[in-house]
């Protein structure tokens, strides 16, 4: 087995232009790989199926995510826990990912069982973070809305920064989404 | 074909209770059918197959949501119109459904197809809700705010209701867990 430097980058790049032009359920492993030169053997080397080139990093994200929440003052509230975990998570998204971001949700948006695997995803994510909060002391049912409002402010916000024309960064528009947030539930 | 009263009601006691007791993978159609002295075919007649018989009820559900949704004052904040939405939600449930939602959750807890299933018809909960706030003049990113928040309180007021030993009206957990929710964004 060769070392292929960049194989992993370069594998994920070609299979998401398969997967916008010709659609994820037509593009093979095969193909994937011979489109940048390596073998389907090399693709599994790296991913375990085509499905999960889309969800790569994921574990990366849940990190980025609880980071923050860890690294949140002791005295904060659970929403400002909430805040220091989304400002972490932003940034695991600059602005040259943007592109590659908006392209990977047009093809999940094209297939229902993609759609079922990221809504899984952010269930997965509001668990985690519930279960943090509960370790910082936070009771019930506070832990579970605060990681449940986190992960709903963190999708609005990253469908917001997709959409064709948004100039602004992820973490502003997260940002003005849990402002939006607390004055709803204000009285 | 003949008209079997009741004949869905009996179907879907039989299959929970075998879904229950065997596992729903280990369950066939013609198990729940035969259980209750009618035809696999009678079970066609009501469900398109197994799974259909825990998501039965849930348009109605829906309706329920969206019922309270519509009922709420015209000059009602986007928060106090899911209150509406939750209370009528909450009427669905009244505490003879109790045993009933209890086994049915035990059912989906251990299998993980079914629940991203139920995961699922949240999101789509929260998308209809959402648009129904969007045509009495809600602005985004607010109208999806407040219809995933309902959503979640909706799930964790449901998931205390069928706790062993709980007593509380869903209508009552859920206007509690509501209060949470404002309290946890106030400053």
């Amino acid at each position: 087995m060769r070392w292929e430097p960049g194989a992993r980058e370069r594998l994920q790049a070609a299979a998401l232009e398969l997967f916008a032009t010709r659609g994820f359920e037509q593009t093979t492993t095969a193909e994937i790989a011979q489109s940048v030169g390596l073998t389907e053997r090399t693709f599994f080397r790296h991913f375990s199926d085509k499905r999960e080139v889309l969800f790569y990093g994921q574990d990366q994200f849940l990190q980025a995510f609880l980071g923050g929440l860890h690294a949140a003052p002791p005295n904060a509230s659970p929403l400002e826990v909430v805040a220091c975990a989304l400002d972490s998570a932003a940034a695991f998204f600059p602005d040259e990912r943007r592109p590659y971001s908006r392209m990977r949700q047009s093809v999940i948006d094209k297939n229902p069982a993609l759609q079922e695997r990221e809504q899984h995803k952010f269930a997965g994510l509001a668990v985690a973070v519930a279960e943090a909060l509960r370790v910082r002391g936070v009771g019930e049912p506070t832990a579970t809305l605060a990681a449940e409002s986190g992960a709903t402010v963190f999708g609005i916000a990253f469908a917001q920064w997709i959409r064709e024309g948004e100039e602004r960064s992820l973490a502003d528009i997260a940002s003005q989404v849990l402002h939006e947030l607390r004055n709803l539930a204000r009285p």
